[in-house]
C-alpha cells in the first residue's frame, strides 16, 4: 500500500472579472497516495519549483479566448508551468528522481497524467529555479521573440516595455549581443536602474512618470524605432506606432495592461502599419519549443562566460503564492530573484526535499 | 516659340479635416507652354486618364503621417496616378508618342520634372485605362498584397471587406484562381450581387445590413478565417480578429473607414494576434515595384484567357473629378467601369487627343 501524505494546494475558487485578488485562490490541505494509477502511464512528482506568469490571468476568466488557455477549474489546483522532482513513473520516457519542467499543479505532490509535455532537465550546474525563468518558458520566449520572431539586425533600434520582467530582462541582454541598441521601460525607479546597471541597457524609463510617452519615446529614439517587443499593450503601443520606422518589426508578447480590463482599450493608431509597411506578429511559445534545445546550448554558454545576467523574484511556500501571482499585475516583483532554497540532494544547500514549493514569479 | 494652349486644372483648396467635400477642389484654367525647360530632363505629358484613389484622402490632411503621401500644395493641382502620352521629352529614357502611367497632376497637360518613376506602357491590346487599374497600381497592389504578403496556400479562407473595389475584386479572383474559399463584404446589395455573380466570389454580404459583423463573419467563415485582405479597419477589424484562425494572416492594405475621422476609432481585440499567433503586415504598393513585370504577364495572360475579369466606373472630363474623388468616400461607385473614350490615335474610337482628360475612379 502506498504511503499516504498530506498534500497542501492552491486551488482556484471562481472565475474573475476585473482586477483579480488573493481571494480568488484558497488554500488548501488534502491528501494524497504516493503512486501513479495501476497501468497508466502517468508521473507523481513533488514540485519544487512553481511558476507566476502573467498569461495566467487569462485561465482566471470564464471565456474561450484561446485554446492554449483554457479556463481554470473553480475548486481544482491552479495550473501552472513549474520544476519538479519524479517521484513515481508510469511513463517510459521519464523514471523516479528525474528532474523536469512543464506544466504542474499549484501543490505539493501532483499526479501529471500526460507527461509527453514535460522536458526532462539534463543540466543541475544551474539553480533549478532558472527552469522556471532564464531556462524555461520566459527564456525561451525572449530567445524566439527576438531572434525569430523580431529578425534582428546589427545596428538596430529596439524598444522593450516591461524591460524589467522575466521575459524583458532576457530580451534586452540579447539585443545588446546582437549589437543593437535597446531603451527598456519599467514601472518604477528600482527596475529602471536595474535595467541600466545590470542588465546594460543604454537606456531606461519609468513610464509612469511619463505624461506623455510618445515625447518619451522620441527623447529615447530620435531615429525611431525598428523592433519593439511587445509586453503591454494599449497605450504604450499607440505611442510606439507613432514612433515606429518604416519596415519595423513588432513582437506581440504579451499585453498585460489588458488582461484585468473588462473590454481591452482601443488601439488608434494601425494605421501607421500601412505607412510605414510595419510586420505586427503575435507569438506563442509553445509554438518555439523545437528551438529549445538549441537555445538552451546558446544560453547557458552566455551564462557560463558571464555574458548574461538574470535577476529572480522568490517567494517561499505555496500559502505565499496567491500574493505572488497577484503581485505581477500591480508590478511589485522585480524580475526573477534566485530562491535561496534548492533541493538538498542536487544542491546539499538548504532546504528539504519534502519542504513547500517554491514560488518563483515572473513578469513579462 | 512652342505653342502655348489652355490647361484645365483641378487645384487644392486648402487642407481637411473630417469629410472632404467637392468644394476642397476648385476647377481653374491656366496656360502651358507646350515645351520643356530647356536643358531639363523634365517630360511634358498629355493626361488620358486620371485616378482616385483612397490613399489620396492622406494627401489632403496637413500632417506628417506618412512621407509615401505629403500633403498636397494648396493652389497647385491635385496630384495623383494617371495614363498620359509624351508630348514633349527632356529625358533619355522617353520620347514623344510614348505612353506612360505614373505620378501625374490632375490637368490637361504636365510637365513631370523627374520622370524616372514612371512606366512605360508597352502593351496597348487593352483598354488603356486598365493602367490606372487592373494593370496599374490597384492591380499590383492586389498582386503583390496577395502572393507576398498574404503568402496563400491552396484551400485556404479568405476574407476581403470593400471587395468590389479597384483592389478587392482583383484579389478575390486571384484567390479563386489558387483555390481559396472566398468571401467578400461590400456595401450595397448591386456591389454584393457583383461579387457572386461577375468576380466569381464563394459568398458576399452588406455589411451595412449586418447589427453584428462577429455575426455575420461566424456565418460564412464557421471554420474561421485563414487570411483577411484588409481595406476598411475600424469594427470590422475588430470582428475579423474574433474570427480568426491559428496561424492566420492580416495583410493591412487600407483602412479607408477611417481616413475621415479626426481620431480613428480604437481597436480592442489585439490580443488575439498573440493567442492566435497573427501575422499582421501593412504594406505599401511602392515596394512592390520591382514585382511589376511578373505581375503584368501573369495578369494579362489571364485577361486574355477570360480567367480575370475587371470592372470600372469612369466619368468623363476634368470637371467631374472632385465628385468622383469624394464618390470613393461615400461608396457611390462600384468597381472600376471600362471608358467608352479612348484616345482616338491608339484605339480609333471616340475621343480627341485634345479632348478632357478621363478620370477612373478605384475604391479599395
Amino acid at each position: 500500500m502506498a504511503e499516504e501524505v498530506s498534500n497542501k494546494q492552491v486551488l482556484f475558487r471562481d472565475f474573475v472579472t476585473g482586477f483579480p485578488k488573493e481571494s480568488d485562490m484558497v488554500l488548501s490541505t488534502g491528501t494524497i497516495r504516493l503512486k501513479v494509477p495501476e497501468g497508466s502511464k502517468a508521473i507523481l512528482v513533488k514540485n519544487l519549483y512553481l511558476s507566476c506568469d502573467p498569461y495566467m490571468r487569462i485561465r482566471m476568466a470564464m471565456t474561450d479566448f484561446a485554446i492554449d488557455f483554457p479556463p481554470f477549474i473553480p475548486g481544482s489546483p491552479i495550473i501552472g508551468l513549474g520544476v519538479a522532482k519524479v517521484l513515481k513513473s508510469g511513463h517510459p520516457d521519464f523514471k523516479e528522481d528525474d528532474l523536469i519542467w512543464g506544466k504542474t499543479g499549484w501543490e505539493e505532490f501532483t499526479i501529471i497524467s500526460e507527461p509527453k509535455t514535460l522536458l526532462k532537465i539534463k543540466y543541475t550546474d544551474v539553480p533549478l529555479s532558472y527552469y522556471t525563468s532564464i531556462l524555461g518558458m520566459p527564456g525561451l520566449t525572449a530567445y524566439a521573440g527576438f531572434y525569430e520572431v523580431c529578425t534582428p539586425k546589427k545596428g538596430e533600434y529596439v524598444f522593450l516595455s516591461a524591460a524589467s520582467g522575466a521575459v524583458g530582462q532576457l530580451v534586452g541582454q540579447f539585443t545588446k549581443l546582437m549589437g543593437c541598441y535597446v531603451v527598456g521601460s519599467a514601472g518604477s525607479s528600482e527596475k529602471v536602474d536595474l535595467l541600466k546597471s545590470k542588465f546594460g541597457f543604454d537606456n531606461a524609463f519609468n513610464y509612469k512618470e511619463e505624461p506623455d510617452l510618445n515625447v518619451a519615446l522620441k527623447r529615447y529614439f530620435p531615429e525611431g524605432i525598428d523592433i519593439y517587443f511587445e509586453n503591454v499593450g494599449g497605450s504604450m503601443l499607440d505611442a510606439v506606432l507613432l514612433n515606429m520606422r518604416h519596415h519595423g518589426r513588432i513582437a506581440v508578447c504579451g499585453m498585460i495592461s489588458q488582461y484585468n480590463l473588462e473590454k481591452p482599450e482601443g488601439v488608434h493608431n494601425l494605421l501607421y502599419l500601412i505607412t510605414k509597411r510595419i510586420r505586427m506578429k503575435g507569438f506563442e511559445v509553445v509554438d518555439h519549443y523545437p528551438s529549445y534545445p538549441q537555445f538552451l546550448e546558446v544560453t547557458r554558454q552566455y551564462i557560463k562566460e558571464g555574458k548574461i545576467v538574470y535577476v529572480e523574484d522568490t517567494v517561499e511556500g505555496l500559502e505565499s503564492a496567491p500574493a505572488a501571482l497577484i503581485g505581477l499585475f500591480t508590478g511589485r516583483n522585480v524580475g526573477k530573484q534566485p530562491s535561496h532554497y534548492y533541493h538538498k540532494q542536487t544542491f546539499k544547500k538548504r532546504g528539504c526535499y519534502y519542504c513547500k514549493a517554491r514560488i518563483i514569479e515572473s513578469r513579462q
